[in-house]
């Protein structure tokens, strides 16, 4: 056993875990799609780690980039100026949709969320906030109260003026549709019934991952966006998509709001922002809700908001992804590589129910049964429920693969940069385990 | 005007602002305890920018572990093992009293209290929390609700279960004492008195600055912290400091609980423990609470928990201060120079009203009479009614000092590795402002 194992077993305390129950694998290099542990075994990193090395590991230019600012000067209070900030805010607002101009620079994604919330309300005056029982928003209260999934419920209660709706979910429709464009209609129906009994006049905003991604990259239909956002102009009510998986080259564009064309109020971001090198998150603001700030105090602020190190790394990360085509290379290696492979599996494995994505981020939708679409493991499960979800863990790993997993599914997550090879490595060994976990399905 | 200064109007929403009516200086570079912006003109940082950098500007041997560590491996997932996040929790914890063996680490100041939050109220199957009204616990909900300034105000009632009662100040007695001790016991009886009838079986935690810091540096009479721990063992009730800006040397201790003896059950930190070099935060948990979720899920984690950049530059902050004795220096600087000299001033100035503080965390409460205690500025005074404090800001500004300033206050809180030259270049500037300032005094 290693030191490091020993000393992170004695002393971090580890996210969203029972503390003896796990095992962490102790990372120890990294480079583009691939990890490897103290052994020297490299594994293909098929999860972007959570979801956020977008431009892969140890990308060179980002790298040199963090080293130089390093060097020049790592860190400045907010109430300062200073030149990779300004730099980092021009590049995320060229990129943003027409209309927001301003960032406020957070640590991450959860406090991107709060902030965007609290500006919705005091811009509207009104409290009330609409998600999804589908998302994740993060950990901090406001955001654990909006995130939809099993783990708001042991932390329920902890922030006020905060509903659940649903939002469309075509395989598994909440609405009863048998189409896509059904589901867009019957989902903004709901959306909009929900507004009324709540009451327009005292809903400050809908927050909606633009692709929900955690609770199962649910591509939303067509006309979904469009809709909330006329939903939301309708009422008054402020629109914040929550992009901080699903922006930054994720979906294959800048934004994912890009496939759709539609402008959010407020757009919030994070981790492919820098690909997570140094902790950064932020919301993109529409020019209507900063005049509300124009000279009127906004009551929140942090101390690393706009932090050097982390804007220098923004700042080398876009600059290499528009230099080297990283966004365009994820949505054409999504559309002609990772959706056929999986596409390809889907059609020789029958525990695959469904597959779904676009750029390089994918679900595999695993079931019991295709015709039923019973799920490969019940809602939430764990222990003896979960065991064909943990083979396909164990499996994976044992090939030289790290799996993003949650629930029934697994999700095809790796860097833009990933190459055709690589996901036919990763393609090649998910055929092997599925092959073992067909057993599971009719 | 400079492209980072138009850029930074054009798309930077800062904290804490009315976003047309600031004009943040460019801080162009910085080193040990001065910055310098773009034409060059060097200014002492008597702010540590945020109370955070305490080792100074650009220590070499932090840059180098920074770099070090972006060539290496600049991230991994929270749910890996790293050797830079194991060595970082084993130096933090080897500081820490004994009974705290396990980190939590976070982003900030913030997502460390809401951590806390979580842990103390599952940990007790409790919900309330204790702060106090002169606090400071970060923007998120729960931290902006256990904030006790102003600043909790237009965010109020975001989160629940959050209840403030009246820590000790004895300059400005809430409890109409008449010396350092009887604020001691009254505050202890105040306290007592709140728990009884808050009901002691509702209440999870009480939460408090250790030193009180942007609502002061408000040092606590002697028996006032034992008398918080004793009577959270009375009435179960979880012990969490918050030593965001207290901690790491800043109050010429590891701790600032250490100048008591006081062991908390939960201790929260930022800042200091890596400089803000790169954003990092975290929960110390003592060896009871972590049992809590030894087997049971802990419902909370984020994206960058453990960030091994982070983890790199706080395991180089801790190396350099224990091997250059910088905690030593700050308690002796404070307790040589900084203290003898602000009492020198005070002595001279009757604009003075105190001066407190230790190591390098010091205030002056400034008044117009000294008799009477009246502040020099009504609490939280705008426009004409703060023209002395804003004169204050830009005549030290105007003399090459950049100072902190909070309602009535001035707080000396240079970095922890000041030299007395320094301090007396700073005092020398002070003389001067406030030979100014006297005129609104009696």
């Amino acid at each position: 056993m290693s030191r490091t194992y020993e000393l992170d077993r004695a002393h971090v305390f580890h996210s969203w875990s029972a503390q003896t129950l796990i095992k962490p694998m102790v990372i120890d290099g990294a480079k583009g799609s691939y990890v490897w542990d103290e052994e020297g075994t490299r594994y293909l990193d098929f999860t972007s780690q959570l979801v956020f090395t977008n431009i892969g590991h140890q990308h060179p230019k980002v790298v040199a980039a963090i080293q130089e600012q390093a060097a020049r000067l790592c860190t400045v209070a907010p109430a300062f100026a200073n030149d990779v900030r300004s730099e980092a805010a021009r590049l995320i607002v060229e990129r943003a949709p027409e209309g927001l101009n301003k960032v406020f620079f957070t640590n991450g994604g959860a406090d991107a969320n709060e902030n965007a919330v609290r500006m919705a309300r005091l811009h509207t005056g009104r409290r009330k906030v609409l998600t999804t029982y589908r998302s994740y928003h993060g950990n901090t209260a406001t955001a654990i109260q909006m995130t939809g999934d099993p783990r708001r419920w042991p932390n329920d209660g902890i922030a006020t003026d905060v509903h659940h709706f649903f939002g469309p979910y075509a395989y598994r429709s909440p609405f009863w549709s048998s189409s896509e464009e059904e589901e867009g209609v019957r989902a903004l129906e709901h959306l909009e019934a929900t507004i009324q009994l709540e009451g327009p006049s005292t809903i400050a905003a809908i927050v909606l991952e633009t692709i929900p991604g955690t609770a199962g990259i649910l591509v939303p239909p067509g006309s979904y966006l469009a809709g909330v956002r006329e939903l939301c102009d309708r009422y008054g009510i402020v629109f914040i998509a929550d992009e901080v998986m699903a922006g930054f080259g994720r979906a294959g564009e800048w934004f994912a709001v890009d496939h759709w064309g539609v402008t959010p109020d407020l757009i919030t971001f994070a981790k492919g922002v820098n690909s997570g090198y140094v902790p950064m998150g932020g919301v993109i603001i529409s020019d209507e809700i900063a005049a509300t700030f124009a000279e009127r105090p906004f009551p929140g602020g942090l101390t690393y908001s706009g932090h050097p190190l982390a804007a220098a790394a923004a700042v080398a990360t876009i600059n290499a992804m528009a230099d080297e085509g990283i966004v365009s290379h994820a949505a054409a290696v999504g559309e002609d590589v990772i959706g056929p492979g999986l596409r390809e599996l889907a059609s020789r494995h029958p525990v695959i129910g469904e597959v779904r994505g676009l750029g390089v981020f994918w679900a595999l939708d695993l079931v019991r049964d295709r015709s039923t679409r019973e799920p490969l493991v019940p809602f939430n499960a764990a222990g003896p429920d979960n065991a064909p979800m943990a083979e396909l863990l164990t499996e994976t790993k044992k090939r030289g693969l790290i799996p993003f997993v949650n629930m029934n599914r697994m999700h095809v997550v790796p860097p833009c940069t990933i190459s055709e090879g690589e996901v036919k490595e990763g393609l090649a060994i998910l055929d092997e385990v599925f092959t073992l976990l067909d057993r599971f399905a009719v």
